[in-house]
């Protein structure tokens, strides 16, 4: 077992990352500090690793809450049933919330941990690539409105992320890629090494080979806690960490939530950020044609949705919550390993990356 | 126009209390930062202030949501009209919301601002006496769910607290009563002299005398401010704060939201608590007796609801967010003047309270 720390003063947490951590209880009870545990996890993870998170967590009054699966779920009326359970089965402060799931899961359970009885503990256990090395770590909870993703939340931190990397056995191939993007992206924005490394070890990663798999967790865990360590709220660097999200934001949006994965929506914004780094001069057309290579070898989409045109991801991006007084904000490449946020955009070359369609990374 | 502070760190604000402040940009403009304004108040509130709000707000891009007017509607459901209108009016990170109302219109802007993309900035303008002596101010934010009050909430400060008391010229007695409820609470639980001066000035009080509703306002806020400082999120002192509102609420909730005010609910449940504080001893029948007529002539009902049981009390208490581990905790009074919080209590005496229906407090 590894274990980072996510630096937040008072607030500081670990993230242990290892194989067969899920039943561990010595793991569990150094951070429940009541009788009483609410595990929310969804219909599809429930039946593989409910019964043996029960198992390590015997000494406690446990209940559940299993929600529908997917993202178009993410809303207030689902955080609403978490509410449900909590007061129905008499959940009091001292109650710690359990997240057994993949992002939307820890989401919404760590937003409803947030504002249950305006604040209880939680505990994270994501059991997807993606939330392994992304939605787990840093804090950030919510839901989405009909008019924007994620729009509606709060910064809350966990008492600690649980990382089994053993739920990755079960993992779909199509959650697999999703999760790669972010990992793709950690190097692309921060690390030139490790984005090489992933590079040259894509192939084992995507037969799911765990000691590769749980490299990639730990390099990608270790820089996104070194970044909200930085910078917990957003209001600088963190900012990094949004690579092609607002391309993929408005992908998302645009075809409905749940139809794209996150991550499947991030792999074409990271192409399409990477596409505009080209046109500014930031990147080589080798570099670009790299990334393309490797998002395909990840099994990830490298084409926008056909029925998207330049004017639709402009509506969309308008709305992003990282628009300011009115102007688009994007994280952007300045080389392969290095990322910058900026107002200042060279319109011509936006257009041209959102009207590239089938021709992106080309 | 008098200013206290709420002292909390980087977080401290300002509380402005005066005739005719609402008008006036210049106590505005310091607390907006961005370009944007979202006014959230309800259609009783609206036809008499907000054009009077929007005068001082000119220089910026005002918005506004009109609430429906009522406790019952405090919910997840209302709670989404707000963001409904921040997002179809693109409101971005820096707007800032204005909650022009009383304690419910304040509890969801507060929550609203505090949830909207993570969080962003509000200002408090309370227009009831109840509002402006207590949910205005401290940071407790939230809604009702079916099966408890406030029971999804945060905790999240406002810039400012502008309480205008020409507000109190328009406001209905009915709601005068509800809001002296919490006046008469911080003289009984931590402020003797505060309390014989409530008690020898509530004929005047209840006539709407300006100068003497200006001066129990501040003394009010100085004391809630004294407290919050001390403990902000609840973790002790603070709780004496709810004295007479573990029964209150259980009356409230019994009732169903809206039937009775929540000052009328507190003004009940602070005479149960002082009539449990008389069977233990800690207080005199004089003083009991004293508080009783006070109530009657501040408005208040001193009888609690003719067809609520003991159980039904109990059932609900059981569910208030003061539980701890199943055990009951209770604010009482150590004497007039003084509160503690305690869950050792003496179940007979409780029993007879509980019991005591149209005896109450005799």
């Amino acid at each position: 077992m590894k274990t980072l720390t996510v630096d937040l003063g008072d607030r500081s947490y670990p993230i242990h990352i290892g194989s067969g951590l899920l039943g561990q209880s010595a793991l569990w009870t150094p951070h429940i500090r009541g009788r009483q545990v609410m595990i929310v996890t969804n219909e599809t993870v429930a039946p593989l690793y409910l019964a043996k998170v029960r198992e390590a967590l015997t000494a406690y009054q446990v209940d559940e809450v299993i929600l529908p699966d997917g993202e178009q779920y993410k809303n207030l009326d689902t955080l609403n049933l978490i509410f449900d359970a909590l007061l129905s089965r008499t959940h009091n402060r001292t109650t710690t919330l359990v997240a057994l799931g993949g992002g939307v899961v820890g989401d919404m359970c760590g937003f409803a941990a947030a504002c249950y009885q305006r604040g209880v503990d939680f505990i994270q256990v994501p059991t997807t690539l993606l939330s392994q090395v992304d939605s787990s770590v840093g804090g950030k909870t919510g839901v989405n409105h009909a008019l924007g993703k994620n729009m509606i939340g709060a910064f809350y931190q966990p008492n600690v992320v649980l990382i089994d990397t053993d739920t990755l056995q079960t993992l779909p191939d199509r959650e697999l890629s999703a999760g790669m993007a972010e990992v793709i992206k950690y190097g692309l924005i921060a690390d030139a090494g490790f984005y090489q490394w992933v590079s040259d070890n894509i192939s084992g990663l995507m037969r799911g080979e765990a000691d590769l798999l749980a490299t990639a967790i730990e390099r990608s865990c270790a820089c996104k806690a070194d970044v909200v360590g930085q910078d917990e709220t957003e209001t600088g660097i963190r900012a990094i960490l949004n690579f092609g999200h607002t391309f993929g934001h408005a992908i998302e949006a645009h075809q409905g939530y749940g139809v794209w994965l996150h991550g499947e929506a991030v792999g074409t914004g990271m192409l399409m950020a990477a596409d505009y780094g080209y046109r500014t001069g930031k990147i080589t057309r080798a570099e670009l044609n790299g990334l393309r290579v490797m998002l395909e070898q990840a099994g990830l989409p490298i084409v926008a949705p056909a029925d998207m045109g330049c004017e639709d991801f402009l509506s969309r991006m308008r709305i992003d919550k990282k628009v300011m007084d009115g102007r688009i904000r994007l994280v952007l490449l300045e080389k392969i390993g290095e990322a910058f946020v900026t107002t200042d955009i060279d319109t011509n070359a936006l257009n041209q990356t959102l009207c590239a369609g089938a021709q992106l990374g080309y």
